[in-house]
């Protein structure tokens, strides 16, 4: 176990914040799980100390969670991107990097979860990217990473996160955070743009997993085996 | 080898259809190679010849191709989809399959290839199956295998091929043909309405290929391996 500085998940009391939260902590990288509510947030890291012996885990509430970390990772439903967002922003400094997983799934409309919205700015990346202070660097990733993979740590993943970024430091600190999570190889695939394909994966594993009845991921051919 | 009824590809001329073409000869299915020019067409059967001992190999202008096979590729450049289907469409008896291969990348209109154009109908297979008569069923697929490793026969794939479509039966059809070609995996990847989803791999996989100097596919994890 190596030390490492905190990691924020806000919305860490959703299930893929909540698998991210453990499979950190399980790495040993000190995590602060934001809720909207402390008192859901203080549950959910001790839900995490429970399943993870030596668990450095503590709740806040979103705005508190942002700030303790300069590596915050938005985990909400579309539907509440912005306005987590616009809770969370005063309190992201210069250089902070933000990893959004969001994903603008059709179901923040009562949709299919097959399906994706329209996102004026292209994608929910890029709309979190407009909706953050400059020098908050938007890294876009986890799409296709399954929350009941996360959650359970007896899984062995062996599979890809594609990452997508203009920044490529703030990608380099998300990819070496990444690969504490055994069998999961972080892509680069790209600028922050190309989240506009990487999100609708989203859906399309979700189509996968229906039809096949299993829990798919993504993975690149091709790339030198490192 | 096995016997197998004639596959027609039309836009054979171009890399990923005279790819196809070289695949599925090696792998001993007749083909009927199309082009707008039947002498085009003729000459890139005669390459097929050259490169495929023991070819079934025949060209045709593009209706006359479509005419002669009941599984016919559709594989030109998006900005030719629409008009190649007009033309040929009168040839298409009910009970067609055509495997569209189409991807509505940027470049139709001049922009960059890790970018798609917004198709009225969701995704250019969606206008495929506007423009063909009634019982022609439109499978999506293809849109990840690299030309340049189709028409390398000594390449081994290790990857998916995603197929889209609302007929289970025609989906049935291209599965079979497909799995012809060593180490490709056909991945039933849901409704045709899915290749608004699968057409975008195409730009995603260029991305990565530009980034890491690679010819990158796509694999889905979690499938059962068969």
């Amino acid at each position: 176990m190596t030390t490492s500085s905190p990691v924020t998940i806000v919305g860490a009391t959703g299930d893929l914040g909540f698998g991210l939260a453990l499979r950190l902590a399980h790495a040993g990288v000190p995590v602060v799980v934001g809720s909207r509510d402390a008192e859901r947030a203080a549950e959910a890291a001790e839900r995490v100390g429970a399943a993870v012996a030596g668990a450095d885990a503590r709740g806040l509430a979103n705005p508190e969670a942002a700030a303790a970390s300069d590596l915050v990772v938005l985990s909400v439903p579309f539907a509440s991107q912005a306005a987590t967002l616009r809770s969370i922003r005063g309190e992201l400094r210069s250089g902070t990097v933000l990893l959004d997983v969001t994903v603008p799934l059709a179901t923040a409309v009562g949709g299919r979860p097959t399906r994706t919205l329209g996102v004026p700015q292209g994608s929910a990346a890029q709309q979190a990217q407009e909706l953050v202070p400059d020098g908050v660097a938007v890294v876009a990733g986890l799409h296709t990473v399954a929350a009941r993979h996360l959650a359970d740590l007896g899984h062995a993943f062996d599979e890809d996160a594609l990452l997508c970024g203009n920044d490529s430091d703030a990608k380099a600190r998300v990819t070496e955070l990444l690969r504490r999570i055994p069998g999961l190889r972080p892509v680069d695939a790209g600028r922050l743009e190309m989240a506009r394909i990487v999100e609708q994966l989203t859906a399309l594993t979700i189509a996968i997993n229906m039809r096949h009845k299993v829990t798919a991921g993504i993975r690149i051919t091709g790339l030198p085996t490192a």
